[in-house]
């Protein structure tokens, strides 16, 4: 579904990424490093192309989804900018920030003891209560990979060598390689996954889709998920030359490097992309290369250990 | 000297400030704020508008000033672009850092102990002994003055009805009054200076050029010095409606309120302008507001307390 956004709507909405070429970060690494930031984008991360696409494009006046971070922020604001009711299932314990932040959007959010009840049977549970409403996935969704592509749109015209990806359930990098499909370039796409969570990076090495035993226990809470999507697999297999595997320490690295360098706070899953670069540096020499910034939202407490 | 930087040359070097529109901040105070970030400027702050102004214009091979913060950094970095010598007076007691970030670029530290050597006094040595050599102050100056108007040049088309400029000696808000006019706005200029170090706010009030008796102990560093420039004074005096007394308490509340409800790492100087608007909310209701964001350089440990 390469057309399933409708590109209008949608580039009306959105904020354009921002573009940032830090020129001490770029001396320090000696490469042609971009940062395409969407730590402005609404809600502070590139969630809402994905959200707001699934808003517009699907009949249902209601809308549900199982996320503690940022598709639940996303989510629930599209659903506002779309005159739509909007349902978000929340872990009982999530950080009461995060919780107000979807209320403050206007959404229900729906409280589990996960000790008691798992997000899947609780979307079982609201599936069956509310035929009438859309469940959307954070990223295994057509939508979904459709409303991310639209950032492959807004890179097109920088002629990137290279984009780096961040990877958990894999909903931006297919969104990534879609776009760059349709915009007919030939950027080449590498993932960037924590190594304490990397299914991705042995599926694609495997050929078959492997999942993690357990949730990974990376800082990168943006890359917790067990598996790539159903939707997902199969488009990043064919299209993602690599997923590069990036210890803790190479995340940590990246997200201070971008304090310190490029003036830009980001959220640890941010630091995936700048962290596969620091994971094998040689790789990319003379390459004009982006690495996607995936969002800003980060507590502060969170932050202040990893700028140290 | 409304025309004293050559726009074509500007317009290719600097980097357009960043405009965002934060909609978490925009919500939490009911207020029409857009910030016009600085941060992501060449070396991180507005100062390199003013650097490289100099440096493209002024016929001298030989570029120095005072400064153990963002100017020198700027002026070194501009040197380096049109291929100049830079000298840079830092006090022996700078954080390696910036006495680094300024080496970076290629320029000379000129090490100073400073008590036993003012800076000023050592610039007049320097000025005995370089006599070809053109000496930059970081606000009194009007290539500095025009290259700051720039930024005045790409608020133009927003239409604001407020903008709210820090003031520390002056260079930042006198250039946008006069880009302001240069563009026929009827935007209001409020600058937003801290109560530490009040000096530009008295004498907009009584109406001749006060000082400050030392050195203020604000944590919005830029902001320290004594008085406005002789250059800045007048023009600031008949363009700027009032300038707001701005506590630390709200500088810090400002700098954290951007780090939590915009994603913005900021400097504790740009601070300031968002402070101002927290002194007195009343006075910006209904109105298109912009808060300068002057720039991003902040140590990690500062920044660590500001978010706490």
């Amino acid at each position: 579904v390469l057309d399933a956004y409708q590109m209008r709507d949608l580039t009306d909405a959105i904020r354009p990424t921002t573009l940032l070429r830090p020129e001490k970060l770029r001396d320090k690494l000696g490469l042609d490093i971009t940062c395409a930031s969407e730590a402005f984008q609404h809600t502070g991360s590139f969630k809402f192309r994905a959200a707001y696409n699934v808003a517009m494009n699907v009949p249902n006046d209601h809308l549900y989804t199982a996320s503690s971070g940022n598709f639940g922020q996303a989510l629930a604001y599209a659903a506002k900018l779309t005159g739509k009711k909007c349902t978000v299932v929340m872990p009982d314990r999530s950080a009461k920030v995060k919780i107000e932040a979807v209320r403050s959007y206007g959404a229900d959010v729906d409280l589990i003891d996960t000790a008691k009840i798992g997000r899947s049977q609780r979307i079982e549970q609201l599936a069956a209560d509310m035929p009438d409403a859309y469940f959307a996935s954070p990223y295994d969704d057509e939508f979904v990979i459709a409303g991310n592509s639209s950032l492959a749109d807004e890179l097109a015209g920088e002629d990137f060598d290279v984009v780096v990806v961040p990877v958990g359930g894999g909903g931006l990098i297919s969104g990534i390689v879609k776009g760059i499909k349709r915009n007919n370039q030939t950027t080449v796409v590498f993932g960037a996954e924590p190594l304490l969570g990397n299914d991705a990076a042995r599926s694609l090495r495997e050929g078959r889709l492997i999942s993690n035993e357990n949730e990974p226990t990376t800082i990168a809470d943006g890359a917790r998920t067990i598996s790539l999507g159903r939707l997902n697999w199969p488009i990043i297999k064919e299209n993602v030359k690599e997923i590069i595997e990036v210890s803790e320490q190479k995340i940590a690295a990246a997200v201070k490097m971008l304090y310190d360098l490029a003036n830009l706070k980001c959220e640890p899953t941010s630091g995936l992309s700048l962290g596969a670069v620091l994971e094998d540096t040689p790789k990319f020499a003379d390459k004009k290369i982006c690495v996607v910034v995936t969002g800003g939202n980060v507590d502060a407490e969170v932050y202040k250990q990893l700028i140290s």
